[in-house]
């Protein structure tokens, strides 16, 4: 749970890293960004903001604002009825993302899981992107993701996004954010 | 056919249009600048310049640039075998482009074909693009665009890209770029 206060200063924070990068959003998606705290009511270390450009039943495209050193957390995207997982290509626009994958353990990562949460995180393959470098996640495959000290922005294209689906490794966790009434 | 000095000319001034929208492109990706003539030879009026970010089998990003005054000649994505034609967003980030589709003429559009071309183009419904403004066009759809007299930045979001397939309405289009030995 959020409180409406916190989720606008979240909403107004966001808006700067999109001026720092100077990406351009109208005036309708700067009043709609998506706050996800994942249930978690904890945006300073597991949390992400969110435009979605685009999500038809063929691709997606959305703009991510990760704070300094904010989380989004362990998860996969499963296949849902006939449909493969989603499949998505994450590009670093601005700052420093720190994205982990299944594979070899990086020996000394630049991350740590949020606070408490360390058992909720298994995949420690670090993949380091800075602007204008990125990298695509087969269907299904397990991935978390930090922004580095000066936070950062990055373009998702996947293919068609349905969030409610995703599988988080923390059994806590609801993707859906509520805010206090 | 393109002269090699054309070519790389073409490139070299994409690059300023990608920073002057603060995009950021690997080292790679700056050397492999895709200049389409559409076999016209004749940039100043068509053509474009493009970096694919990612094409899978599911969905595909590109960054395009559109110089001052250049078009993007008419067409449209077939169905290919059993796939529904591409459906694609075009995202403006920089400049402004004139996009044009089916639907009622507007009355005095800001662009005009380019010369000797006119009667190749013959959809006239135009939609302004502005930084952070977009259209989706559905699958099938006739199109044609225009860089404004600064020339823009486009972001294209779409369903997978088999550029060989394209429909042109101008019939001596070759979308492959063929350069001079």
């Amino acid at each position: 749970m959020l409180d409406r206060s916190e989720f606008k200063r979240a909403q107004r924070r966001a808006l700067e890293f999109f001026a720092k990068a100077r990406i351009a959003l109208t005036p309708e998606e700067t009043k709609s960004i998506e706050v996800a705290d994942f249930g978690l009511g904890d945006l300073a270390h597991t949390g992400l903001e969110v435009v979605v450009y685009i999500n038809t039943e063929r691709y997606c495209a959305k703009e991510i604002v990760i704070f300094p050193r904010q989380t989004c957390p362990e998860h996969y995207h499963p296949d849902v009825n006939e449909e493969p997982g989603k499949q998505e290509t994450f590009r670093c626009r601005w700052g420093i993302v720190y994205l982990y994958v299944p594979g070899e353990q990086t020996p000394r990562p630049h991350s740590v899981p949020p606070p408490g949460k360390e058992k909720y995180y298994t995949v420690y393959h670090e993949i380091l992107l800075r602007p204008g470098q990125q990298y695509t996640l087969p269907p299904r495959t397990l991935h978390w993701f930090q922004g580095g000290v000066k936070g950062a922005v990055v373009s998702e294209f996947s293919s068609r996004s349905t969030d409610d689906n995703d599988v988080f490794t923390d059994p806590s966790i609801e993707r859906k954010t509520r805010i206090k009434p």
